[in-house]
């Protein structure tokens, strides 16, 4: 499915449609009307009803969603129906938190490898997958065409690494290095991960309490 | 600033109206349009006037919001105006990528102190600050008062760990744990700390490029 008129509001929302669906698929729930989605998202229905609608018609006035269905289509608008492959690129710190603790399929991505190029973390096994030689990533690339890198290098390495794995293919990088990475023209979608939203968010929560 | 009716959509939005006002301010833009907020955002103009007028009327019909005026009435909604204080408990690879590396006074926080039960990360000096050992937790809280602790202990200790933060008077939890906490009943405000929300919006935009 294909939207190109999406507003950004709607797509920040989608996270939480996906997590209450799947809450409710995995309660056994069969249906769920706009109202009780609103109830547990802090949305009002309306609002639910009107971003549904962007992405076509699957509820049935009277009677709600069907929760199957309406799971099928948020995970089909976020490409979970075809799930994604991804490698990971710096084994610090936080590229080793990642994959040990980091819940990728439920994100809807399926980690194949990770890289380093210090030798002392080669051959680690760190989760589901064991550390590689950065020398060798354009052979795993080529060879398993991974769609997304993680990226957890130095701020500095960030840009040139970037654009390497841009002329390797890989359609999207999940940039956690603070680095500005100019591959959008090289047809690359880049995601900022950020925390700092959620600190926000507590921040917000504690001068309110 | 208490606001106890703002619904869970407009504080969805807020780190971004925190994040683009920041870089207008340091860019030394005097004035703003809801217009050019709204393309730079992907809301509409609209929704964003619509959302500040929660906060209070901090803008002027045909001549836009004052940045400076309006980065303080946004920075006073996110408690940053009088900045919070912070513990870390639990140094392992998140815990010390964190402090490494995460910049917690952006997010309104100045972390004071580390903890960690492992004899051979104590008295390591990570970021800002030195691990110290946990069972020196209680007097530096005592003697310090953070308001808030980051939450980087394994799953199965985190319960345990929150229930003895809550007595000890920490007012908010920063949850990297996955554990469901339940010190809410204590007045303890908890945030999940949730990377899955981006490579969720990475999954989205990779479908549809």
């Amino acid at each position: 499915m294909k939207n190109d008129n999406i507003s950004g509001s709607v797509i920040s929302r989608l996270p939480s449609y996906y997590h209450c669906v799947e809450e409710l698929y995995q309660c056994n729930c069969v249906r769920v009307s706009s109202a009780t989605l609103a109830q547990r998202l802090g949305y009002t229905a309306s609002q639910i009803r009107q971003d549904f609608s962007c992405f076509g018609e699957f509820g049935l006035q009277g009677y709600g969603y069907n929760v199957k269905k309406l799971r099928y289509e948020i995970r089909d608008i976020l490409g979970m129906n075809h799930p994604s492959t991804a490698i990971l690129i710096g084994c610090g710190n936080l590229g080793q938190a990642l994959l040990k603790n980091f819940n990728f399929p439920y994100g809807g991505f399926y980690m194949l490898a990770a890289f380093d190029v210090d030798v002392t973390k080669i051959g680690k096994q760190i989760g589901s997958v064991c550390i590689m030689d950065y020398k060798d990533m354009q052979k795993v690339i080529e060879e398993k065409l991974p769609d997304m890198a993680v990226l957890t290098v130095p701020q500095g390495e960030a840009a040139e690494i970037a654009s390497t794995l841009a002329d390797l293919g890989i359609r999207a990088i999940w940039n956690f290095t603070g680095a500005e990475l100019h591959v959008e023209d090289k047809g690359v979608v880049v995601e900022q991960a950020s925390l700092v939203d959620s600190l926000l968010t507590l921040g917000f929560r504690l001068n309110q309490a």
